[in-house]
């Protein structure tokens, strides 16, 4: 027995008030001129007033890939509800158009909204196909053609993204993820986007402080080198003490570190010179800080040699004192490796001096990683954990931009069909309402039917027809 | 006699105050969480007041090109002049931070300001070239480094698009082009930064009016197949008549273009049939709308049977009343080819009928265009004039991100490295100011110094080293 759900919902049922704020440049004017332009010949022609039909789509899936994943409503919602001419935008499209346009217009144009809009749109977040349309605009001629560009931009780069984090998330499976990429978006809004975006499409948190604060993202991160190399010794340190909170007092921290250094040197093996001072000193002052919160960057100077070493002297005197240490993070180098490496230095020294959360103690790996990265590391058995993603994440590197279009498929009643002599282009007419149909385990196909004709009804045969195949679907 | 130009100037001296308005949410928690982090770590060590200097580089100039262009700056600045914790932002990082975190530092932060910091920048729009520091940065560590992420975030993205338009530039010489990116840009700032930093690297103009208006940006823009497809016929025109600016009355425009046509039908041999009426309406409307401002989109049905023949009637018709159209947009086909059979048309229109600018007329391309197509067509002998560039241009296809970094260099008066087994993620420590060196022709070099050290004097011999080179110059 098949089931069929509704993919499209009218406006009412899509609206959530979980994000409040939108960013402000979401106006009327975040449009290509021509839109305004149209908005007058329409206007002039008399033909504001006709009914259309638009359909937001794309033709072809990202990333050579298979879905995509539909998302940006929630902005869209919020700019439709919104929408308004400001004085000062009227004040400038008269300044910019040419003085023959008439006074009337303008009046016009201040008087519209999108109050009268009909909206159908996909739920944020489900899966899509080519050529299904996610978002159906009907109503007044003039405003639906206004909405064109705002739309698509705040669809187009947010579906892509989401997609890229789904993508990941699978090639990932259960490990960690998170965002870390605002200081290589594609600008501020392009970094806030791309935070909220990963969420969606899987990952775990971001490091970008404001996405945490507008859109409730659990917020990630510990140190960078430059904290590192800002220590030189052991005795730049002014702050040596740290709650024991076995104890409960206050006691020295540097002392029973700088012990289980030595007990680790000798037990790997490596020379003393080679162990970085200043790294340990800025991993003390860093536990101290953070002691229930303990995560150190190990590859400023050498991992083996030196990043591993004093991080585990820190961690074991925080295991001292009553603290968990949190784990590692890498950042350059062969991560395959070096994430065997340190697993192999945890649980030795987990079972050596007994201290079995040890041996799972998180190795987080940073450097340039993609998709292709991630599926090759998990041919190598690497040891990894979590991963920090940046710059391929949020500038979808493989694919940096979804082709989404609005077309015209319906005025006045009458279907509209863009021609084209490349057949990819040519539009679906007509409006059309969304079904998805679904078998016992799983969804079986998507049905775009005329808005007008009935929903398709489980147990009863229903007629799918592909542009080249024709096949009956037991429902 | 070489000239020698200091390259580094003080904030006072790059300021200007043309764009006053900035994006809301380029503020202090527009950062990466390890930066707060890495603050609470440095305040409780007690090296808050550390002096820090740091770089802003890149290590390679993108889309395997010679040189970059920086821009971000007007942005950078406004952010650190405003730079300051908000009580609301204060009370999401206590929500978010560990509960150890002592009150004091919350109130410690709500104090820091950027105001002592000393910034020194390259300005924006210089070509430059890696390795070189764009920023330097000096003074308060905490402060110093809580301005990372949010400058690489206003300077990578900038630079990356300036750098793409300059490329785009190069490649089309003297011909117009216009940004057209909006809705397949990265967000709504994404397509703001897009036009922003398109025009700052040579392009004309945007079809973005929040652009315009913000940026004081040429706009530009016609209609979409949108408008074509929402006539059908000639009988739906509801406005016929513009007034015929030789006698000042008004007339009916129809007729005139109707009689236009068939001559022109008979002239090109074209199918009565094969020539869409509706398009022909569309094209009527949006000329009386626009009678000082007619372009045309002439590829939604057939550019040569159809939509060249109705925008030349409609031309020759506005000739007629004393107006010149502009001249036609192509989207889709063979452009070169396209182009040629346009100019074909306006010069034997022109000279047969004796209107001296038809071949004149403008012909603009604007179909995924990408720096490769427009040098592909430069090979071709196409007769466009202007481009419409949109995705390729935005998203920077060639390499969607700059690697901008920010890298301490110098501490209380001491030379910092980051080191690496990678070389080139090595360092250049130490503070430095730069000099351009130029020649009677054109610049010859760019050299680094010590802070310290005399500016090179033109007339006296200067040694530059290089990393791998020693060479002696004659200033």
């Amino acid at each position: 027995m098949i089931e069929v759900r509704r993919r499209f919902f009218i406006m009412s049922e899509l609206t959530n008030s979980r994000y409040n704020c939108q960013n402000g440049i979401v106006q009327p004017l975040l449009t290509d001129l021509y839109q305004i332009t149209m908005a007058y010949a329409y206007w002039k022609s008399k033909k504001t007033d006709d009914y259309a039909v638009f359909d937001l789509f794309f033709r072809k899936n990202p990333f050579s890939g298979e879905f995509t994943v539909f998302a940006g409503l929630e902005e869209c919602l919020k700019f439709i509800q919104k929408f308004r001419f400001s004085d000062s935008d009227i004040a400038y499209l008269r300044q910019i158009l040419p003085s023959s346009i008439e006074n009337e217009f303008y009046e016009y144009l201040k008087t519209l909204t999108a109050d009268h809009i009909k909206f159908y749109a996909v739920k944020e977040g489900t899966v899509v196909f080519p050529r299904i349309p996610l978002i159906r605009v009907e109503g007044q001629l003039v405003v639906a053609q206004l909405l064109e560009t705002t739309l698509l931009n705040l669809v187009n780069y947010a579906s892509l993204m989401t997609t890229n984090a789904a993508r990941y998330r699978l090639a990932a499976g259960h490990l960690k993820l998170y965002e870390f990429g605002l200081r290589r978006a594609q600008g501020p809004d392009g970094g806030l986007s791309a935070s909220r975006y990963s969420y969606i499409g899987g990952f775990d948190g971001t490091s970008n402080v404001l996405a945490g604060k507008l859109f409730h993202i659990p917020v990630k991160g510990t140190h960078a080198h430059a904290y590192i190399t800002s220590f030189n010794s052991i005795d730049e340190l002014q702050l040596t003490m740290l709650r024991n909170s076995n104890t409960d007092t206050d006691e020295n921290f540097v002392h029973p570190v700088l012990k289980w250094r030595e007990k680790l040197i000798s037990m790997f093996g490596v020379i003393l010179s080679e162990v970085s001072n200043g790294e340990l000193a800025a991993f003390i002052s860093f536990a101290i800080a953070f002691p229930d919160g303990f995560m150190a960057l190990v590859d400023t100077y050498d991992v083996k040699k030196s990043g591993l070493i004093n991080f585990c002297a820190v961690a074991l005197g925080l295991h001292d004192f009553g603290y968990k240490a949190l784990g590692v993070r890498l950042d350059s180098g062969d991560l395959a490796y070096l994430s065997n490496v340190a697993r192999e230095y945890f649980n030795n020294i987990g079972n050596k001096y007994n201290v079995p959360y040890f041996g799972k103690l998180v190795i987080m790996a940073s450097n340039d990683i993609n998709e292709e990265t991630i599926l090759s590391l998990n041919d190598q058995d690497h040891k990894i954990d979590s991963f920090g993603i940046g710059t391929h994440l949020v500038t979808c590197q493989k694919q940096p931009a979804l082709g989404c279009v609005y077309k015209m498929v319906e005025l006045n009643g009458e279907p509209r069909i863009k021609l084209s002599q490349d057949v990819g282009k040519v539009t679906i007419p007509g409006k059309k309402d969304v079904y998805r149909l679904y078998g016992a385990a799983h969804s079986l196909i998507d049905l775009l039917q005329k808005a007008e004709e009935l929903p398709p009804v489980a147990g009863q045969k229903t007629l799918c027809r592909h542009p080249f195949q024709v096949f009956l679907l037991n429902l």
